[in-house]
């Protein structure tokens, strides 16, 4: 089982920002920036592009709301989105709020938060998307 | 007009990789890595979540092709995926061949290839997604 069917199933504890039947969203424990956030599907699937087309469309849109929460949270220019993949073999979509660029650069140095901070953070994200 | 619907139209230069009535795909003029390609909506939109539900649907079915004809011509690991968006108001999202998670970091420095390889990478990924 990858370590995000675990976090999914509550076996590893996560901050959820949304979640439905068939996709969940949790605050990256590394985040590059305040709201960023890993949209997964439940099902296991290792290459993002190994999902079924309707998969593919529906995680988008499940995205898209995620994506609208985060910037109502952290008002931004655009919410920037990145699959990259080959750390955790379980497909996910990084999601954070870009005010340049410079704010998906998965180079620089990566925020440490406390968990009080990664918690309230969550709070809002899943309040805004239930709200969407 | 954005740069990318003159481009649509031909009034710039492209090095095209794939087509469809909706949809247009051509390679980054100034690659992280060899078969870094756009993919764009035809209709101008500046930000990606601003696609309709099923603009986000068809043009993730549009890169799910162009991403396994660029892993065909260019054997990796995953075929990476990033929506940046702040620099060229029409939204694109940028596919590159993944060896390590490095192919897709965009701060650092970009390649320049000559015309020549370009247009041959453009043809053999072009040729791969008609095949498709």
């Amino acid at each position: 089982m990858t370590l995000f069917s675990r976090i999914v199933k509550g076996e590893i504890p996560s901050y959820k920002c949304a979640e439905n039947d068939k996709y969940y969203a949790f605050l990256d424990i590394n985040p590059i920036t305040r709201g960023h956030t890993l949209v997964i599907p439940k099902r296991e699937v290792d290459y993002f592009f190994d999902l079924t087309d309707e998969e593919l469309a529906e995680i988008m849109l499940f995205a898209k709301d995620v994506a609208a929460a985060i910037k109502s949270v952290f008002p931004c220019k655009k919410v920037g989105m990145t699959v990259l993949g080959l750390e955790v073999n379980h497909a996910h979509i990084h999601l954070a709020p870009l005010k340049s660029e410079d704010d998906l650069d998965f180079w620089k140095e990566k925020l440490t938060l406390p968990a009080e901070e990664m918690q309230e953070i969550a709070n809002k994200i899943f309040t805004a998307y239930t709200n969407i």
